[in-house]
């Protein structure tokens, strides 16, 4: 068996044990069933615990021994040195996947290092798969599951996939992205201590998995960095690779070191063969969430020329500023006929070019006017990779109506456009509300939208080459 | 006259004549005044408009000569070709202080230029003091008073005061901090053109200003650099000095030119002169409201030195990184005295040092126990200069109880504390709700507590020295 098809296992398992069930509220054996039901998991769940009886209306079954055949995958939440021996077990059972919930391992201890061995042992001498431990658990949305052991609900479909060496991200990370942001989850893994599975692994499963359109990597370090490369070169072309390593800098490293047992490689020559492979690095945490959510429902923009549509003089000065000092972004000349559009639609003594100072033709024409016939000027010009355009709305001047904005995205879908707001928060929380579920991105923070389009630039050179 | 003495008059006029002042909704000369009875400004209003009659229960003058005696300033909403003459009007009535609203002078083209020479030479035969034109006007909270003519509202008070050299914020930017923030504002002055008064007489002026406690500059220009070198060397040991330059950059420096006609000294020779005179530099617009979301509320730290409490290894690596490359935070080794602390309320195989990673300690103790009492042994700690924690919070998971962070914060008024959050956003908004009136800032990016921070401590160094 080939390590992609043993890993199919884990992202639609047909049924499932939960190895350390528990009826008590709150308890991780209860949140993971749990979780599965709230994401209409329809395979079977067996639940295990040594006191047997029922639980949630199931079967309890009191050993790993006693579960039935054919069962796909087991999520173990024990203490950690029973994990050793419930691997074998699983594999006695011949359950080939298992995630193991429990930390205590060589993140904490020279014990947990012996205990970790142990672990990896029993995982080589039996060819179980393990994904784990000190995992938070995985998610998979096309199988409507999840081994999360945090409360989480309904996770919303959609086509970012998230690789994380913390458990961050079928925990507290997907409820940010569940209740903050408008874009849906494919597959979500916390990779723990990579006893067995690790990123590359996992990536090699992404690759050509169709339900994931982008991968994104939280890593601590690269087990094997050459055959990562290796899979980058072929699947940046394909679809957007966006990472953040933590652990570049000493101080970084020496943290890595106490929360995931990561030894780091050297930062600099890895940094090297991941940009020539086409993976995009990110600085900030927060971009992994800002870049996904413009990465969603937009096309990857096809070059770095963006026409900006700017209400204010002040926002162009500082975003030229910022694009010339950090990001590789610029504003092109627009052609002829865009200037003597945007001529049409000026006050007579207003030279517009790009970035474009909408504010005169607003206060002429009214905002809804000027800014769609600005921006659908700036989408036809052929110098033009992507559009940004930043509103200022508030209670005072009137909601303008938003429906040109889906209107001109759909109209132009090979070019991305993102909306930031200057204003009133409400208005700019009714405008997110509005224009995200129709499938445009909205950037609170002006420099938000071209941090984030500088990182999908990035990905579409790579996506060239 | 000093300087100093004719700016008074502008921050606390005794009576106010608004000329070009207009019945119609939505027009400057009509959303100016009632800007002002929105902010209670209790002197008298003097409207005058050429058609007479009265004006939301006021009597209209029809010209500037007949104005009664004793106007302390006049906001002048004409179009550009009349201000000139306006000025000599209000100089021939004894009116010295201008507030010059319209806009299309050395901006636009040559024409204006010629008509904001004429401007000067007003402002400069008669001795007048004008602020303009090309101005959104100004904000006064100590005395109610604005002359914005964007509608605000009541505008909250503060000890934060904004110069900018945009429109922006007595505008949209004022909305944005009375609806997403919960600091206020002291000062707010739109310089426009500077004809007359720049950013160096408002920098005079604040300095020495009670109700100022943090000055912020977005600047394009300055106009004489020395003597606002010599005003910030005594103004930063007293109070933080923030300032964004707009045009830093060729392209930023290009669309300047055209955005203020300003043209930019040689900015590394400026750069080095401010922060020598202790001038704190930024360079992102949004920071200008996340240092002052931190600067309101709680003390300058002393030093560089963070005791943070994360509740995810993840984020403990993410920060290291991010301090090491980009911030001037160091995370300092804490006293025995603080470790025992910290050893006596985590489970036996932790050992915390900071970072404090708290989760394994909430999840044995609870949240609230587990923040507040390693929060209270970091702040304890003499070797810490300021203490950031980041909570996560989820409905599932339970909302703790917050009471103990203003208290904490009360405790320990030396010692600035910042909150991040990960997790739920509605439980997010909830805490910033509760937290932020309370006098804790919040910051719903893990990374810009930290950018704050730095921006304030650079801010201290200059305080101390």
């Amino acid at each position: 068996m080939t390590a992609k098809r043993n890993l199919k296992r884990f992202f639609a398992p047909r049924n499932v044990a939960v190895v350390g069930a528990s009826a008590t509220k709150g308890r991780p054996g209860r949140v993971v069933i749990e979780n599965m039901r709230a994401n209409g998991y329809a395979g079977n769940i067996y639940p295990v615990n040594p006191r047997g009886g029922r639980l949630l209306g199931m079967k309890v079954y009191k050993t790993i021994e006693d579960l039935p055949s054919g069962i796909d995958l087991a999520i173990v939440i024990l203490a950690a040195q029973a994990t050793p021996q419930a691997v074998r077990d699983c594999a006695a059972r011949k359950i080939g996947s298992i995630v193991l919930v429990a930390g205590g391992f060589a993140e904490v201890d020279h014990a947990g290092e012996d205990l970790q061995e142990e672990l990896a042992r029993a995982a080589h001498e039996t060819g179980v798969r393990v994904l784990g431990p000190n995992t938070a658990g995985h998610i998979s949305t096309p199988a409507d599951f999840t081994s999360s052991f945090f409360p989480l609900g309904k996770i919303p479909k959609g086509g970012i996939s998230y690789v994380a060496q913390t458990g961050n991200f079928t925990g507290a990370m997907m409820k940010h992205i569940m209740s903050a942001e408008n874009y849906g989850v494919a597959r979500c893994i916390g990779l723990g201590n990579t006893v067995d599975i690790d990123e590359t692994d996992v990536f090699e499963f992404l690759a050509t998995d169709k339900h994931t359109d982008a991968i994104f990597f939280y890593l601590e370090s690269l087990r094997r960095p050459r055959d990562f490369i290796e899979i980058a070169r072929k699947v940046t072309p394909k679809k957007p690779v966006i990472m953040l390593k933590g652990g570049a800098t000493p101080d970084g490293a020496a943290a890595a070191l106490s929360h995931t047992a990561s030894l780091g490689s050297d930062d600099r020559i890895l940094d090297g063969a991941l940009r020539q492979a086409g993976v995009v690095r990110i600085d900030e945490f927060s971009h992994l969430f800002l870049a996904a959510k413009a990465a969603a429902p937009m096309p990857v923009p096809a070059g770095n020329r963006v026409g900006f549509v700017s209400p204010s003089g002040a926002f162009i000065v500082h975003i030229s500023d910022l694009c010339r000092q950090r990001l590789n972004l610029t504003f092109p000349n627009l052609t002829k006929k865009t200037m003597d559009r945007l001529k049409e639609i000026s006050p007579p003594f207003i030279r517009l070019s790009n970035p474009v100072d909408i504010f005169p033709s607003a206060t002429v024409h009214g905002m809804e006017y000027a800014y769609r016939e600005a921006m659908e000027a700036v989408f036809k010009d052929p110098n033009v990779d992507a559009v940004v355009s930043i509103m200022i709305l508030t209670k005072e001047l009137g909601m303008p109506s938003l429906d040109f904005i889906p209107e001109l995205a759909a109209k132009y879908p090979k070019k991305p456009l993102y909306i930031s707001f200057s204003g009133d928060h409400a208005c700019n929380e009714e405008a997110k509300a509005f224009l995200e579920p129709r499938g445009v991105p909205t950037f609170p923070l002006i420099e938000d939208a071209f941090k984030a389009l500088d990182i999908l630039v990035r990905a579409g050179q790579a996506l060239k080459s």
